[in-house]
Formats: C-alpha cells, structure tokens, sequence
C-alpha cells in the first residue's frame, strides 16, 4: 500500500456512492485513497458516470490527489486493489420488486434478506460475487473484500464456504443504525453507547447496552416499551413490542425482527403498503430517481442530504470506518458479519455471524459472546440453516434444494406454497439465475 | 426386585390403560409384575373403576398372579414402586378441546405438543409431573419414571432441569408407528426394519432407514412421495408432501412435521375440521366414550380391538416393551426422549432429546449421531428453544416467560396475537394453572 | 456377498492367523466365508507357507468349503474382498526392538504403541496402510477396512483424515480383556459383564463396569486396590496401583495406563527387563519362533494353546466377532476404534476414539458417553494431539512435524532427547521410511 | 465511585507494592484514587510498615491526595473498596522453598503454579481465596477482584467454580513480559508489537505477532531459534529450544514451557541450582532481604531500581494497567485470566483461560481465538484437567484427590512417587491446609 490505497467499487454506479465518497474525503488524512474504481455493468452505465461525475467534483472540492476511475472493466478495476466494496444489485430495483410482489400474491412476506425475497436475491448475487471471488485470487489476492450486497450474511456464508477468499467482510447499517437510536433516545453522543451485538445479519440482538461502559440494557428496554420510542430504519414499516414480550425477551431486536416476531400483522401491512404505496422497492425506485436528478447537477459537489432517506444511510460509512480501521490497526469494536470461530455457541466455528469485533489490520476478531439467550437460539439457528440451505442452492443450481430452502424459511413453512413461488420467481428471474436453466 | 415388580402407574383410570394390561400379560414371563396400582384423582374415580375392573378380569383370565389396586393415594401407589408410569391428562379431554380451539380462533394452529396448545398442557402438566418427582425422591427413590403424558419432549426437559430424579424416560409412539409404517410399505415384517432417529419429541426425523441392516432410505423417501403411501398417525390429518421437498430434505419426517413444513394448509385444514368434524379432542371424546362403554361389560376381558383407533395406538405397548427392556438389561434399540449427552451436535448436552439409544438396566444410552443434517438442525433448535422457555415459564408461573414461550412458537410468530390467545387460554385454563395466578 | 464372503488378511504370515481362522471356522454357520487370501511380502513367505498350511489343516478338519488362498499379490486379494484384515508388522519384530531399545538409552520408554516406539511404528505403518486404502478404493470399494495393526488408535485416525476409506474399524484386544479380567475377578461368566469403554487405542479407560445390567465399578475398584487382583495384559509388566489414586480415578484404567501413571517406574522396570530378560520384542521373537515351530507340525491341525502366551491373545477373535457382527447386523455391543461423531466431548468429531458401540450392518455406532472425568480429558487430549501430529508427520515425512510429535510425547517432553532419539531412530528404520529421505 | 477510589491491597506488606504505588501515581489523572488501603496479617506486620511508609513517601513526593492505610483488619479494608488486589503468599518464601525443594528430593520438578509445587500454593491460597470472596460479596459487592497470586489460572478458576464473585481477574506478567521481550528483539516501541495469547496461565502461547498490525510470527520465530535471542523471566532458568521444534509448534511458548518441553533437562538443572544456589525461593529470599533493607531507607521515595530483578516485575504495573482500563472503560487489548466462554474451543465454556482480551467497564471480554493449534491442544487439556482436580482437592480437603491432581500432573506421572512427595508435603505445609486436617 507504498503509493496509496486502491479502492475497486463494483456496482459503483449505486445511488450509494457519494456517501461512500464523503467517508473516503472525511477520512482522507488517515487513509490516503489515491485511485477510487467504479465499477459497473453496461445496463448501469448511466448512472455510474451521473454519479462518477458527482464523484469526481467532490474530491475537486476537498482538494484531494484521488483518482477516480469509471469502468466497466471489472478486471482492471480489481488488478492490485487493496480493498474491494461491493454494493451492485444484480437485476436492479426492478428485481427487488419481485422479489417482494410474487411471495405477497400466495400471502407470504417476501423480505429481501431472509425471505424467499432474500432467497432469490442470494440465489442471484452468489454466483457473481464468487466470480468476483476468483479474479481477485489472481489479480488481488491480498485485498479486503467488503460486502454490503444484501443478503450480506448468506453472501459472506457463501464465499467463506465456496471461495478461497478468507478476507472478506460483511456489512450492515443495521447494528450501526440501532446504536444511534439508542443514542437518541438516551440524548447522549453516539461514541458513549456501545451494543454487544450477536447474531446474524438482519436476525442481530443488542444482547447488552452500555453508556460510558455501563450497562443500560433494563433502561433502554423500558423505554422501548413505548411505540413512541421505537428505533426503526426505513426499509422496514414501524409497529410496536408489546412490553412485556419485549422485557421477556431481555435484549434489543433488530427492526427486522417484526418480520418474525409479528409475521402476520407485516403481512397485512405489507399487503396494504403494496396496494396503496408500492413495495419497497417501487418506493425507493421513485427515490432513487430523484437521487440521480440531483446528481446530475453540475453545481452539486457534496452528498445531498435527500441520500439519508434512501434506507440504506450509513451503510457506506460504515464501510469506510471499516476500511479505515483496517488501515490503521486501529483495534475499534464495529459489528461485522465475519467467521464465527467458536464467538456463538451452538453457531458452526466455520459459519457467518454477525457480531460485535475488534477491527485489527489482520481483520476483524470477533468478541467471544458464549451461549445466546436460550429463547433467541432457535429463531437464529433456523435463520443460519436457511442461509447454508440457500448458499448450496445458489452454487449447484439444484431445484429441489431451492425447494427446501424456500420451505424451511420461516416466513414460508409450507412445501405447497413454496414451491409456487418457487415456480414463478424462478420463471421471473431468469435471466439471472442461470445456473437452474443450463444444465 | 426379589419379590416381584412393582408399577404405579400416575392417571390409571386412562382409556389405554388395557393397552398397558394386555403389554404386562404378553411379557409377564420376563417381566414377573406382581403388583400393578393404578392411581387417578377424584374427578377420575369411575373411569378409573371402570378400567381397573377391566383390568382385572384381563389378568384373571391369563392366569396371573398380579395383583391391581385401584386408588387415589398417590403416595402409597408410588411406595417402593419399581416403575412409575404417568399417563395423566391434567384438565382432561375438555382441556385439550380448548386448546384447540382457542388458538384457531385466531388463526393459529392449536397443536397439543408443540404448538400454543402444547405450551398450555406443558403448563398445566410439568407442576404435576414435578410434585411427583418430589414424591419419587422421598417413596422410590431408585424407581424408573416413564412418561408418556404429553408434550412429552417439554415434560421430559422439565423433569431434567427442575427436578432430582435422572431416571427419566420420555415415550412416543410416533417412532416406532413409523417403522411400521415403512414396514408395511415394504411389506416386510417390522422386526427387519431399523430406522436411525434423531430429534426432539414429535420433532423427529428418520435419518436413515434400513432394511436387514442395508440402506433403504432412498427407496423409502421415493415411495413416499406418492400420496398413497402416506405414513400417518390417527391424530394428524394427512397431506402430500411435495416430492422434490422431499427429496432434498432427505430425510424420514413425522407426521407431526405437516404443522411446520404446511403451517398455512394445515391452519386451514384444522378450521374446516373444527366446524365439521370437531377438533381432534372432540373427536376423540366420543371415542372415549364409546370405549368406556365397551369397558363396563362384565365380559370383556381382553384389550378391545376399537381401541387401535384412538390414536395413541401403541403408545402403552411401546411403555411395557421399555419397561421390559430396562428390567432385562435387553440392549435392544429403542427411540426414547432421554438427555442428549452429545448425541446429536448443536442441543445442550444437558437438554432432552428423542434419538435411538440402546436400553440396559441403567436406563437407555443415545447412539452418537453427530450433526443433524443442516436444513433439519434450524427447526429442532427452535422447537428447542420453546420447550425450554415453557418450561421456565410452567415452573415459574411468569407470564412474560409464557408470553415469549407463544411468541418464539413458530405457528404463532407473532407477539400480539400470542398475547390475544396467552390471556383467553390463561382465563380458559385458570383453574389448572394455580403458578399463575397465585403469586 | 451372495457366493459366500472373501476375507483378505494383509500380513497373513503372522503368528495370529491360526486364532483368526479358529474363529471364523467357530461362527461359521452365520458367517459362511468361502475364500481366505492371505497376503504377505517377499520377506514373510516362509511364514505365510507355514501358517497357510496350518490354516488349510484347520479347516479341512472342520469339514468347512472355505477355500484358504496363499499369495504376495496384495491386488489379487483385495479384488471383490468383503472384509479386509490388517495385520502386518512392517519391519517385523527387529523393527519393534529396536522401537524399544532406542528410546530407553536415553532413559526414555520407548512404548509400542503411545510412546516414541509407537510414533516410529506409525511412521512406518501408515503409509502401507494408505496405499492399502487407495487399493481399496479400486478393488473392493465396498469392504470393510478392520485393522489390527498397531498403533491401532494412530492408524484408524490417519485412514479417518488421509484416505477416502470411511468403512474402517480399528481394533484391539486390551478393552476384551479387561471385561475378561473382571469377570474372572468376580468369578461370573464374561457374558455377564459389560463395560462402558471410552477413551483412545490403549488410552482406554472403563468408565463404569456392569453385572447383569447393575453397576459394580466401586466393588471392582475396591478388588483392583489389592494387587493380586490387578488385571494386566502380557505385553505390560504389571505394578501396583495406590489404591487412593484408583478410588479417585474412579474407573478402571487400562494397563497401558503403567506408562503415563507409573511414569519413572516404568522407566526402571523397562530398563532392567531389557537387560535381564530382553525387551518385549525380544521375547516374543522368541515365543514366535517356538511357534512357527509348532505350526510346522504336519499333524496340528488346531490352533495350538501356546498362542494365548503371545500377547496379543483374543487380538483374532475380537476381529471374527466385530466381522460377525456386522455380516449379520448383530446389533450389540463392542468396544472399537471408530470415528468420534460426538459421543465423547471434547474429542473432535472426525476424530478416531475407542469406545463401546453398536455393531450394526452398517458400521459401529458410537454410544454417546459425554463428557470423560475431568481428570483424564488432559491425558486423552494430549495423546489424541500425538497421534494427530504423528500421523501428519507420516503422511509428510517431514522431519519438524515428526520432532513436534516427539517432543509433545508424554514420554519424552524433552526436545532436546526428542531429537536425538528421533535421528537415532530414523536412521536405525530408514529403509521403511522413504517419505523422510526420499525427499 | 463518586468520591473517589478505593483499592484494598490483600498482602500489602509485599516487596512489589513499590511497583504497584508508582503504577496508581503515573496513571492519577485518568485514575483518581482516594484510598489505598495496604493489608496483612500478623506475620507481615513489620514488612507492611515498611513497605508502607516508603508508599506514603512516595505518594508524598508526587503530591497527590491519595490516603494510604495500613492495616490488619481485612473488613475494614475490603468495606466499600472498587478494587481488591490480591498479592499475598500463605505461608511465605518457606513455604515455597519446601514447594521446591520437597519434589526435587525425588527428582521432581517443584514448580510453584502448574507442578507439585504449584498444587501446594493452590492448596493453601484457594481456601483464603475464598473467604476473601465471601467478605467481598457482604462488604463490597460491586467490587472488582483483579488476583495476581499464584498460581493465577488455579485461582482464577476456584473462583470462578467455587464462589458467588464473578468479576475476577487473575493477571500474569509473563504474556507482557512476552510482548516486550518480542519487541527488544525487533528494535521497536512495546506499543507496536500485538501478541494473539490463547492458553492458560504460565501455559501460554503467542499464536501470531503483529507489528504494526502485520504479522512477523516467522520472522520472530525465526529469530529465537538463535539461543542469543530467548524472551525469559527471572524466575525460569534459560534453555535454548531446539529451532526445528520450534519451527513445527509455530507458536511463541512462554518460558515456563520448559518445564514441559525439556523437562529431564530442567529437572536435571533444578538439582544443580538448588545445591549451587538454592532454589529460587531461596535466592529471591534474599533479594527480598535487600529490598526491605533498601525500602527502610527514610530517604527513599521512589520504586528503588533493584525491584526489577525481583522477577515478579511488571506484575503490579500489568495490575494498574488493567485497573485503569477497567475504571476507564479503555477497550484496549490485554491478555489475562478470565472465564473462556468460547473463546478457546475444547476448553470449557465455565473454565477460566488466558487470552488476550478488551477491556471494558464491564470487564474483559476474550477475542475468539478457536481452536489451538493441534499440536498444544493435549499440553493445554491436561493442566487444564490439573487445575480443576487441584482446586476440588484444595476445596474439599480430600487426601485422593489431592493425590490424583498430584498423579495425573504431567512433571508427576507418577502415582507412588506422587504419594511419597504428598505425604511429605502435607506434613510439612500441615499448618496452612487445615482442610485436609480438620475433618
């Protein structure tokens, strides 16, 4: 890393990057950034020089020697990299879309993480990110994958298990996000509170709160008790704990939890919000739209502040506090999803989970958290069984192990009914899974 | 054991009780009982005259010299008593009918062993099952408990965790109806049929199947995905599995695995069922009934053959045949729920499981299984993680404990409906539940 | 196995193979073997003609088709084999002095099997044992791999992690024994007693001890604290226990145990054998040739009772029974070396332990025993990491690794002596261990 | 700890106070204590004064408004304190003179924390170390117990296992000790150089070196196979370690491996010393002498230089170190005794280990560090079994089980020899082990 740092950005063109870029400006003191790739596919090609564009004209501004590069040349962007982010979406928004419609028609949730959305987004992704996998074992072999492509968890499962790839790192804004809620909420400075976070991605407990290192928890759950003080993000619709689930409970749920703690209460709401507002994903298309409105403004030269309410804020800052902790041996705790290594009892040594680390040049070093409260196991085990379930079938291309994948998740639990929207998102997307339709 | 054995057998006016009778006659030349107490509480009393005479004309006519007591002293039915068996339905069946139905009501499958209604009978249950351990450690101290009151995966766990008596056994009759079951299917006899089990109590798997020692497991899973050959149990209505989910699970499943592999056909299977037919409880209301009826004829003095139809067919037989085992040092293998110790990877050590053990006179020992395969391991762990919490909750009487308990249930998933149907059950029951409401 | 079973025994020319053919003729009626192959090298061909003949006189006096088939063609044997039986001694006897003789010039027990003796003994067997396996592979994919071969325990774990065999048993006479010892301490029929193995190949410890099903491990431990009870094997000088360390054990240590618990005794003990009496090698080189004498006799016709003198009494029959279990899915139970899946804690589950099991059609069965005594989990785990580290060093023959497991000996703890012993060594074994100089 | 803090010192009279006092003086600003509180018992009344005169005078010099106590009265010192640092020794430098001389009688290494020597410190320090804990939990429940008395692992986990007191510490100056030592090898500041320490205490290993983040395992080990270069304490006598050994462990040992990699050799070099120079009991003695001579000197305020020779150096300060980290809430990295929860696989959930750590408010919390190297795995198991049998011993008072800690300890082996060096040790300490008399 003599000459500076090289950063390849694959799905560069992502409505993300600026926040990317403002992290790497902010930061530039102690990482010395010298060549940003963006990467991109031709059907991005667009929007990945709208917003290299914008990227460009904000290092202008900060006054930094940082070359930015925009291509479509995955290889050279990847060739003696330092550090790889990824954040493409295989399928665009439009894909998202169904991953959310079809499950609704047969009344299941789809949920692009851990659903049967999150399925098909895995069985998508995988096969790329494995590809990317292999370049950088020739071009970059001592880069720092970091991945905040959602499914993050079945993601990062998947390339530790089907990659030669050891240094890799999955990212969330969730944990990130819930820190500052909390911070909110106790009118303190996001550096006093500290989470002890275990889990997997998007299925993440608070298992301990503390404030100036002392615990919070009892404090913060009370709280929370109150509707009025729910720490949401935007990407899922907010509905209230009942109390005394949540003091039962004895830890803090991710927002992502509604989606297995009130399964059929987010039903009927996502069944209404998709009448009446569009899924998610139709949502954050009009927004991203207008994202990319703004940033083809030639006078604009910072990350507009209508970024915050895309859903994914913080994300890539968090990636850059990563890269930058990396960097600089800086031994900080951030939640990542990483190896467990024996950090979650009862959770596979050699599987993902997403915990609180210390950030170390040599990669993130998980906390050891011991044993999960007894009640929360079960929902995490099943989550992890789905996500190995769906990383297999994403690599064979195996039908029937799609099948039991989509029957085992816990928003499905039904062969029949799987099996429909098996059918008809395998039929939806194919164009992007080829790996069920060649052999 | 000089003088004979000793059984006091906890619930003795229960319609299997002949069952039980007619398994003691078959074996009594290894199995010499020389005194059966059968044991129920006032509200039982002439159910229990009605069996015990019964009873008691079954073994007059096989020549025995057994000798049957009829009571309601628990104590002196439990003094210096060999084996203890427990067979009691706290509430009786008008219990088991709300359980049923409350739950649908709204929309929730009832599921008397690992559904809301399962919670509800564990709750009602474990305190009983618990004041008679107290009564073993003080009356017999050395004697076996075999208990097959439902749910008897939860009751078993609580025993293992709450109680000081170790000689405890869980039994099913869904295992060894499975090998049965695939015994008719091949059309073999059943002696020539093994089956590998491993998972927790109606949560169990088929690992392997083996016909005189070979592998017939593939041969197996692809009879039984044709619909006619279903494998069922008399109190699960039967659907068809799809054959590619079958497939790759790979695996035997029990038919208790409908409830979570067809969560949203069954719910509405059971509602159809609930108006026309009645909940399973109702159903077998009249059947028992109609077999107390049967009972009372002076002449009858073999087991009837209509009582093959209630459903726990097998349940008494599978008691006897370990109990048979247990006083032999036999050394057969028999799937019984006992403590894990290792057996199968990911549960605690310490937790109850129902896996294939080999029985001795000091009690059945597991055979190491290893690692569940992944897709199975995430359910079991959730299954596990109920039964626990329940059980906290029947021990402590703490409704938040109850109100987690519904809510991790995955029939239930959801806090504020597992609220809805928490208080409507707890009022339902609250004659059953003192821990509750006394505190 | 329709025409009969083939049995190929690797090492044919040993001075076992009457035993093991007095055994197969003994079960013959529920094992109908039809072809014996035994196989020995150029070097052993003498003795294989001798014993062959023995072999055929035994059989034709029995009036049994099994037709006995002298050769140096390993290939030929093995093809079509059901049941393959290991139990040559690469170096012969020489060899096995010299595996004494080294160690103990520098005040080291050399120890034929746990010790330095046993790592050069693995070093040299473990390869034969590989190529034996790829053979397999190609030639019998289906039969059983039964090993007796020392270091038993080393070798199954290194065919367990280096080959693609996984039907593989290791097996021993010392667990045998010791039930056999117990049964004669109580003056009750070995079929009465039962033991629960658990531990590793000559590491093995008898963990509880049972009469007609009821425990009687402290009565034993009490006799065993009298030294005219001591329960030894041939190949072991017996000592005295102190009868507190045995109660605090509380379970019955094997007599390989002298080395680790006897430490600098038997270091003495060894010494002055050696000098007065010769080592073990030595004097059964002379019992083997007084043997092979005996077998030369045209009129014997049986196996001849000098043979239980050896050492490795019951070595053959403890294999007919294992292989008898298995042809005929006997289902009991019987101390093996197999792989761990978890029955005992601690161990890693690919790992090979020796421990009671179920003998199935299928393979052994591991019952699950949990967790060891806390005192002997350090000594199992430290000579599971020696036979670890030597089998790696066999399969390498790289000359640090074989240091490693020198010096992590327990015998040895020195890697100063380690390494002269280990040079001394190597040169005194060269020829049969090309992997370390032929790189 | 709103006016300040209060530390109680249990052995106050100690010669490393000096160090300790310096240690609280440097660190005031972020460590505002109020109250030291020195304590000793009748024996130690003279040293404490001394000790604690030469404290006030330095706290004087640093004008800094610390009050220090000196007392007999351990109630009153532990009555509300934030820390409880224990430092004392039972029965002084004699006893651990006997504890080394005793085993060497019959050619036994003494070894004051994991050997015979070792289980005699344990014997007579657990039960004072519980009672401390019993006061602790009535007069300061809140309080931290940061233990530097050896052996730290023994008493860490008697702790741990025996009392109600979960916010205990057990420190060693050997893993610092390490990091320095790396770093003069280097040329490079301490702060530089990041060991990954997993074992257990003075059973420690460097699994990987990190400088500025970037491992130099080879390259250190590489340097240290050059004798000139060995990382040592005082207190273990030096020997060169064979490269090629050292090479295959690739792991930095800490110096008390000796005793178990070369043990002929140490104990060989034991017998010399003890008869040239004594044994270290013995020589420290004496430096002892000349410390309180020095620490008379009314003139002295400052920690005298001499104490570094002391061997013990860096303990207090690795004391005040952890302390400030804690009061702070620092989470920076330090390796110390705590509960394994997971971090180390193989060892325990509940045991304590030595690993590196984040230190928070909280406490310290172990990076996951999975499984050890194969190779140390077994060493590491077995002084783990040492430990948990010695502290059982050590809180039971029980003759056999003491003999078996005594037996199955690897520098022991031995259970005659290990009856002779018992018996005569528990003659000889009879005076500080009335648990193993009283009853």
């Amino acid at each position: 890393m003599a000459k500076g740092i090289k950063i390849a950005t694959i799905g560069g063109g992502s409505s993300y990057t600026p926040e990317l870029v403002e992290g790497f400006i902010k930061r530039y003191d102690e990482l010395p950034i010298s060549e940003l790739w963006l990467v991109d596919i031709e059907a991005g090609r667009e929007k990945l020089e709208i917003v290299g564009d914008l990227a460009k004209r904000m290092i202008k501004k900060a006054g930094l020697p940082i070359n930015v590069h925009l291509t479509l040349d995955r290889r050279a962007a990847l060739k003696d990299a330092d550090f790889v982010t990824t954040q493409f979406r295989v399928g665009l928004l439009d894909a998202r879309a169904k991953d959310e419609r079809i499950p609704l028609k047969y009344g299941v949730l789809g949920q692009e993480t851990n659903g049967p959305g999150g399925l098909f987004k895995g069985l998508r992704t995988i096969p790329v990110i494995l590809d990317i996998c292999r370049e950088m074992e020739e071009l970059c072999p001592d880069a720092w994958l970091i991945n905040f492509t959602n499914p993050a968890g079945m993601v990062t499962e998947a390339v530790l298990r089907y990659s030669n790839i050891k240094k890799v790192v999955g990212l969330c804004n969730v944990p990130i996000g819930m820190e500052m809620g909390v911070a909110r909420l106790l009118d303190v400075d996001h550096s006093r509170v500290r989470i002890t976070f275990a889990g997997l991605n998007h299925m993440v407990y608070g298992l301990d709160i503390f404030l100036d290192g002392v615990s919070v928890k009892d404090k913060v759950i009370d709280l929370i008790t109150n509707p009025d003080n729910a720490i949401t993000v935007e990407n899922v619709p907010a509905l209230e704990w009942e109390p005394e689930f949540l003091k039962a409970l004895n830890a803090l749920p991710c927002s992502y939890h509604h989606y297995y703690y009130k399964r059929s209460d987010m039903v009927e709401k996502e069944l209404k919000n998709a009448k009446e507002l569009g899924t998610r994903a139709e949502v954050v298309k009009k927004l991203e739209a207008e994202l990319f409105e703004l940033y083809k403004d030639p006078n604009l030269d910072v990350k507009p502040p209508q970024l915050e309410k895309r859903g994914g804020a913080y994300y890539s800052d968090a990636a850059v506090r990563l890269i930058h902790s990396i960097y600089t041996d800086k031994k900080d705790i951030q939640p990542v999803n990483t190896i467990n290594n024996g950090a979650i009892a009862g959770i596979p040594a050699d599987s993902a989970v997403e915990v609180s680390c210390i950030i170390t040049k040599d990669g993130p070093k998980p906390i050891a958290i011991g044993e999960l409260p007894v009640a929360v196991q079960g929902l995490v085990g099943q989550i992890k069984s789905f996500e190995r379930v769906a990383a297999e079938a994403a690599v064979t291309g195996d039908y029937n192990t799609a099948l039991l994948a989509m029957t085992i998740n816990p928003l499905v639990a039904n062969d029949r009914v799987g099996k429909l929207i098996l059918d008809e998102m395998l039929e939806a997307h194919k164009e992007h899974l080829p790996q069920f339709f060649h052999n």
